[in-house]
């Protein structure tokens, strides 16, 4: 037998943590970015998702190393901001539970997913 | 005494429910839209949205009675695409575990919620 | 000596085509899209962006061929817009001057030019 | 009779102006705002559309002022951005013609247009 239930606290942080990395990611990817903009976008996203609510923390880091290979063998001098080229964590409180979770690159796909829920 | 544990299915689920919410949002939201191009937006919407890992349904109403409300007022014959003119349900089965979604306005404001999660 | 002046009709319709180009990248690059969505995010751009001041023609091909091929080299069904699977043309009249502009790939990046102006 | 012709270096110039407004526009709205991260929000945009081809220079102004009154009239903290809460100068110059061009409210609604075109 299935039963339908409300969520707990912890599921709706989690749905919470993951509206975040959604916004994060569809909000900013396609922004042209170079390895001296890198940092001035890593600010403004990580202020600008923090406040959203529940949010806590965010952490972002544009891999200025990532876009200088992936400039070297081309003819332009700045890219799109996809999830190669970026490093997420993002810790979320709802109602007391602390979500923490992170995007990273995994077999080739910008990889979301949560580390730890604290406090159930 | 507090413990950082892993997330549980049901909670892996509500995450990428969330994370679905958040990609709708911020890649539509601005979207160009009027009366007579609702309804081709929602249906890219939808099945944009689908193509999503573990997301089995997206149903997306662009309400074409607040579009008109607002563009009775207005100069223009159409707007950007936000909130106030979306109602949007998605469910998401990860791992066998379902949870359905939706976003209404409620108070003025878009509000992303988890209406069930089944099978914990 | 340099002189300052007001733009010409032409060079306003020339503005407003380009408004467009840009409008139409950065409001779709990134849309989770396969084969089978293909077509209706196609007339979703096109549609969306008719609604644009002095925009009488969108025609968007998105360029399953190059979708199927990135995919059948992938863990993945579906990917993210970019201008690698796009062919556009806007055409745009200002007051009378009417400009035909595209965006097609070149070299490895997705050029947009303005092919023709109309009765400067 | 009308006649089709090739693009003038001024009208190429205004279409990449354009460009770069439809960019910034599309790219940004929607993005979580508030005062205290108006600040880094406009810098990264400033830096990112400076990327762009031919682009010498953008001006962000995030109208700190707009958002705060918005923001006492509701329960929220922030605020998604849009052109109520932008003044963007951007200058492109392409192949020796420099174009000012310029986004500012007016009548409710945020107006691009082409300030000057120089050496034509």
């Amino acid at each position: 037998m299935t039963t339908d239930t409300d969520p707990t606290v912890a599921e709706a942080a989690c749905f919470e943590a993951g509206i975040k990395f959604g916004t994060l990611y569809h909000q900013f990817a396609g922004t042209p970015v170079s390895p001296d903009s890198a940092a001035s976008l890593a600010q403004a996203i990580e202020e600008s998702i923090e406040n959203q609510p529940h949010c806590t923390d965010v952490t972002v880091e544009v891999l200025v190393d990532e876009l200088e290979a992936e400039l070297a063998d081309s003819a332009a001098d700045y890219t799109e901001l996809t999830g190669r080229f970026l490093e997420v964590d993002i810790v979320v409180d709802y109602e007391g539970c602390e979500v923490v979770t992170r995007m990273e690159m995994e077999d080739g796909y910008p990889l979301m997913r949560v580390e730890s829920v604290r406090d159930r």
